[in-house]
């Protein structure tokens, strides 16, 4: 399976792509997709959208993550991590991809085993399931690399439920 | 000047256009671009801005003009429409437009002379400016109506005090 995660933001939007497959987890890419805190919003939110496409287009992904914000947290950011969640939202929809949205908590539960746990200690849990050589680098892909690692522990055991509910059985 | 007005939410997204010439203002079209609850919200923003799209492609507005929305008014629909704005400038911007961003109470103070004046007095304000028979409705395409008209208000002051402030007069 192969599934994007994406850490939204307008200024600095992290993406990191992971396969699974029976030799584990690979990370096949992460990055950072950034807008010039100088231009219109308009236009950051436009050329935004536009490289999320590229990469959609390029990386094909069956799955995408998408980290859910709550509002609550920050006040101040709050507007702009709305936009840039919505605009991966329907670019993943659009692309024809799987979609999933996870908390920061429930990240750090499937990839820490805790969820509250610290930035670096996801981080280095993400550079040992995907053996890095570091810990991945610049924090917002490393985040991505983190949503994308957290589905693909999740979304098996989801199906499963979800199959025994169908056949009214207990996985 | 030919603006179109972006009321933007997930469940229903209104719109109005307005086209001023010598003789004054007129309403070219409006309406509710809407979403069903049921659906999954990454298809429904996906179908937002494909609606989007085509409304600008067909009307190609010189101008777009988007609510601009403060989180501390709605926590709970402040997620959706952020993610619908989102949508709604970056189309806009990708479409080549102009585009502005106006709050309710500017939106109020330029179209009915009132910041704190109630959503009846804006619609019959509305209503009066685009010679309508009856009050405007629904009430997002009311308000996509007055957020059009807002613009054409203000644009063009704007754009005096704008060039006074680059020649150093004042106008």
């Amino acid at each position: 399976m192969f599934v994007l995660g994406i850490d939204p933001g307008v200024s600095r939007c992290g993406y990191g792509a992971v396969r699974r497959d029976r030799a584990g987890y690979h990370a096949v890419r992460a990055g950072v997709i950034t807008t010039p805190v100088s231009d219109p919003l308009p236009d950051r939110l436009a050329s935004l959208l536009f490289e999320l496409r590229g990469l959609l287009d390029e990386l094909r992904p069956e799955a995408v993550v998408v980290e859910r914000v709550f509002f609550q947290t920050n006040v101040r950011t709050a507007m702009s991590v709305g936009q840039a969640s919505g605009l991966a939202l329907a670019a993943a929809s659009t692309a024809g991809c799987q979609v999933a949205q996870y908390t920061s908590n429930e990240v750090k539960l499937a990839v820490a085993g805790y969820g509250a746990a610290t930035k670096d200690q996801v981080q280095r849990m993400v550079q040992s399931l995907l053996r890095l050589t570091e810990k991945p680098k610049p924090a917002d892909a490393a985040d991505a690399l983190a949503l994308a690692l957290c589905h693909l522990t999740l979304a098996p055991r989801l199906a499963r439920v979800a199959a025994a509910t169908a056949t009214g059985g207990v996985a």
